[in-house]
């Protein structure tokens, strides 16, 4: 391809940098790929613009709406993926590589956009638990909201999944009511550069929603305050230095690290040679070593077995690397592409050679061999084994970001937490054993230290999404070394863009203030059923209110009788009044649910698809016999199940003859929306 | 009293600190109260002994244990209460100020304890959301689990609280397993010692759970790991020193701040003079600014009202500031009593001098009397006015932390919300209206700045818990100013002092690592009927496996005639067939959950005492005339209600004849414990 440069996008357009350039090569063969520079951006005018334009516009979205905006820019992003897939291998990946960042970024948009619409309301405000009582009387009340934070955020991505490390950020900013800075790492700032052309291009982002800054970022960290969020993943000493900035600390900006750490993984004292759990943990070292060149903030550095069974460990793994073939990423045949770049292998090296000098030998490959294209940043995995490993502190304190990894020994459990625990924070750890005691205690021991473990063996093995997969559905991030925060894990992400803040006052003012029905909130009594209306035609707080019919002690009887609960409560009157919560025989708790359905359900075919669910039900007040019961059935919140299926949830209230609440519930019912 | 050396209390011992000693005096009267100092003890070592000695033995306890331990430590408070008040009136508090203090602090372990008995398991880990499914199977899941963090908690208090200051973050701590290191400020240590020494003397804390340091912390955060939390109130000028120290950033050590901010209090548009919720608006000015003479980091600082009501507004507070009798706190007439110190005297004048020298006026007190008893820290409550807020910006920068407050005008709700925004982050804010509209556009626009707000109107006041209360159950803190962290808000709260980790692996290894029942994992048969079994005898993952029963289309017609529910897809086979979702006439989800509970309910009065509620149904699969159903019935967990009543939640899960699942829901019963 003919060298470009790349163009910024700030306030809505396509500007290039000024003044000195930076030149982007290719990992494969050296040759300039593009230019890029942010010289003359104003960077506090683009916060203004994200915070001003972008913030308002994004927040005036309801979540749904931000759902389907991002599903489009996924779609987007799949439509032109080839023309993404050809800029992948300039970074050295091979297309396997390339799938991982290029389609599971698209896929990481379009999970977090159904989680999002099954899971958050069609609302500006997302309430967070119950509803607290702090009356006697109901009349004041506390729920937590959270409401989408008022500044910008500042997206500041790693090389090594310029597609992906995009979009995992983005998506949850968006769904928040958030708009992003975004700024790539340099070296391959042309990958993201194409992927941010293709969703703006696709016009369904409001303006400000989305910048774009290719080369540094200047003076924008002066311009923070507390209503911006900086998201960053890249190398621990890049982290503290931003993280550590004055205005960061003074006005208690938000900030999320995701950074690399020596991620172990563990052979399990069961797991001799022979088991199949040993055959899967050989493979997925080999894996994490050569996937993407080892370039992983996820990547197994820290392989640890049972002392007895390192020699066999360190054989398997020295054979299954050695059927490893290193090349030119565009060639199927080749299992392994580039670094990124000759300085990352110059680095890896580097790092290889202070892990030398502490004492680990190298047990596989060769540091100094280019294999592959002249010029290009190939090199041959590296396995490092030390059998001192408390000895030999650089194995937990110095990571190679490439193909590389050291095995040592543990002698028991104990030992194996704590050296797992020794890399002070990680963000995965993989253990493979068949014993649930073992997985057990070492989980117990060692979580703290990490956020996300895997637990290997040969019953799910085959269905296991592997040790450096971060999924949109389980949080990103580990402690300490690791950056001490977390993205992802679906609505928690969205979170992370959000401000919690507890509110007190009445049912109807929290009501009004979350655009949801709050149960002693208002309601709107509907003429017309609600089960004859569409989902959309539905209002928050409309409520059916249903007559009245009597329960008698035949009802209970016979209902006993028909489906055979003869609990005592319901059959003998002195040991119902013998029990320390009823005065004497009451009404089955299924028995008033039937009965309530009974009086709320149309019975004509209609929008009302289907009863699919019932949540918090809480049975207040016995129901007695000679009691009469009603109910209230009012719309709480509507979300969506598919693209052609509502879900509806109704607050349902039942009532006695003397307005006393008998039980409340959450029904759910699928709907045509 | 007489002077006495406060003692530090490191590594279980009751130790003076050598060296330069600091003197407290009297708030009242300014006479020597108490000497500390923490000259020669060891920091470093402290922290070991919390990390080695004081975490495992509270991690070998469960939630419900340790919320059992705390109950303890609020009772002993309570029992040694008057112990505590002679002390708080040293520190110029009034009675009523001490009892927000003392027997607040003690309500707060009280409710922590409650909350985690009822909303955490009998276990060491807890689970957090839902099962994630991973793989078509189910042999491959998700499930994020909280662990207890395995370094130390160092809280560093406010002087203002010195007892519920210091409860409300050892609450959460405790209960999440951690140990705590507290240093109090020295101003008021006295009184925090004595509460340390109260729970001490109970024996029920396990060795180097607690540790209190009286006096500087020296090397401390030296030492400190990505492990460790480090919770503090206070001057955001502090915060920000201790936040910036090097090693709190290159670990990434979780820091937890609640800074004093420019808390704002509005009187709505619509509550003129003479509406109950002006009248309302200027009691709580008053009162904000004279409980604890000001001295609470929620305080009023900025009270805000329509333009045309401001001289009103002003008038009123004057009024009624007029009537508030300064003096001796021991006194019950005095309704404000002494400021901390005479040092905090100053300083607050010294801030009042900024405000009037920035353009605001003082329109009443005079902060240079001193009221009450010579040589005690007393002063006048000052309200200051300005009537141009955004050409006096010390007003939104400059706090004075005691009994003053500063009256302005806003414009219109948009002016109102950016001049409430202007404090860059608050803990509390309150606004006056009775109008639900106002509260939405106000509240939907202002939250993202503010921790917490309460809207107040004459329906809820009376039953209103008060601007400046944060409360267990909900989170205390805020954004950016107000130090960009939270804490309590019941669960939410613990969850601080534990780590997240998202846990990859198969339902059976997942129920051995969270000590729950999970869906798919292991399940023991049992022969004795789980209803004939107290709470403690019932093992998670015991399960009573039903016989089978038919639903035949009589069952399905007889329960629509008895109940009511006569809804289509039960009683119309063609219009059935039409829907989307069913292949002809299917039976009622009530009638299933009906048929569930004789099949597996046990009749004879027992342990179980009743069904008091339902979670989380979903109806998976259809269930037509002429199949069959049955049932599994499993522990999932146990809590409790109160002392002598327990909740069992099961896990239910109702079959076809072909081993599908047709629905699945937890069922909470009552069980004697």
């Amino acid at each position: 391809m003919k060298t470009v440069q790349l163009l910024n996008y700030a306030r809505d357009a396509w500007i290039p940098g000024h003044g000195v350039l930076a030149e982007l090569t290719s990992a494969i063969d050296g040759s300039l790929v593009a230019t890029i520079g942010s010289g003359g951006l104003d960077f506090g005018d683009m916060l203004r613009h994200a915070r001003e334009v972008g913030g308002p516009a994004l927040r005036a979205m309801t979540f749904h709406d931000r759902a389907r905006m991002i599903k489009g820019l996924g779609l987007a992003i799949m439509s032109r993926k080839e023309e993404l897939y050809e800029l992948n291998y300039l970074t050295g990946a091979t297309r396997k590589d390339g799938w991982i960042d290029i389609e599971g970024g698209a896929g990481t948009l379009f999970s977090f956009s159904s989680k999002a619409r099954r899971e958050l309301p069609d609302a500006h405000v997302l309430l967070d638990g119950a509803v607290e009582p702090l009356s006697k009387s109901g009349s004041f009340i506390g729920q937590h909201i959270y409401t989408s934070m008022q500044g910008a955020a500042v997206h500041i991505n790693a090389f090594n999944f310029p597609v992906w490390g995009m979009l995992e950020k983005l998506a949850p900013t968006l769904l928040a009511g958030m708009p992003a800075i975004v700024k790539p790492a340099s070296s391959t700032a042309y990958l993201c550069e194409a992927a941010v052309r293709v969703m703006i291009d696709t016009g369904l982002l409001p303006p400000g929603a989305v910048q774009l800054i290719v080369g540094g970022v200047g003076d924008l960290f002066d311009h923070l305050t507390g209503q911006d969020v900086v998201s960053f993943t890249g190398s621990a000493s890049t982290a503290l230095k931003l993280r550590s900035h004055p205005v960061v600390q003074r006005e208690s900006v938000k900030f999320v690290a995701e950074q690399d750490s020596l991620n172990a993984s563990l052979l399990g004292p069961d797991a001799a040679p022979g088991t199949p759990e040993f055959d899967l943990f050989v493979k997925e070292v080999v894996n994490e070593m050569t996937v993407k060149a080892g370039q992983k903030c996820t990547a197994i550095r820290r392989a640890m077995a049972p002392a007895e069974h390192l020699d066999a460990v360190e054989a398997a793994i020295r054979e299954r690397l050695s059927a490893t073939r290193v090349g030119d990423p565009r060639e199927k045949e080749s299992r392994m592409g580039a670094l990124v770049s000759t300085d990352q292998r110059d680095d890896v090296r580097g790092q290889i050679a202070k892990l030398t000098a502490a004492g680990a030998r190298i047990v596989a490959g060769n540091p100094d061999a280019s294999p592959g294209i002249a010029g290009g940043a190939f090199m041959e995995p590296i396995l490092l084994r030390t059998d001192d490993p408390w000895g030999t502190a650089a194995v937990h304190d110095v990571e190679a970001f490439g193909p590389v990894s050291t095995v040592m020994p543990y002698r028991n459990i104990a030992d194996a937490i704590s050296l797992a625990n020794r890399g002070m924070g990680s963000l995965a750890l993989s253990l493979f054993t068949l014993s649930p005691d073992v997985a057990r205690e070492f989980v117990q021991g060692a979580a703290a230290y990490h956020g996300r473990m895997l637990v290997i063996d040969r019953t799910n093995a085959a269905e296991s999404t592997g040790h450096g997969s971060p999924l949109p559905v389980l949080v990103h991030g580990g402690p300490g070394r690791a950056g001490g925060s977390e993205e992802m894990g679906g609505v928690r992400g969205v979170k992370h863009y959000m401000q919690r803040t507890a509110i007190q006052s009445s049912p109807t003012m929290i009501a009004a203030i979350s655009e949801q029905y709050i149960p002693g909130g208002p309601k709107h009594e509907v003429k017309l059923h609600p089960f004859r209306c569409r989902m959309s035609e539905l209002k928050i707080g409309d409520t059916l209110k249903t007559k009245s019919r009597a329960v008698t002690i035949e009802d209970i009887e016979h209902f006993a009788e028909f489906t055979g609960d003869k609990f005592y409560a319901h059959m003998d009157e002195e040991a119902a009044k013998a029990s320390p919560i009823f005065e004497g025989r009451v009404a089955h708790g299924y028995l008033i649910l039937s009965f309530a359905a009974g009086l709320f359900v149309d019975p004509d075919p209609g929008p009302v698809l289907a009863n699919t669910g019932l949540e918090n039900l809480r049975f207040l007040t016995p129901l007695y016999p000679g009691d009469s019961m009603r109910v209230e059935l009012t719309v709480r919140a509507k979300s969506l199940k598919s693209e052609d299926t509502g879900v509806v949830r109704w607050a349902v209230e039942i009532f006695n003859q003397k307005d006393e609440l008998v039980a409340t519930y959450d029904l759910l019912t699928e709907n045509v929306p």
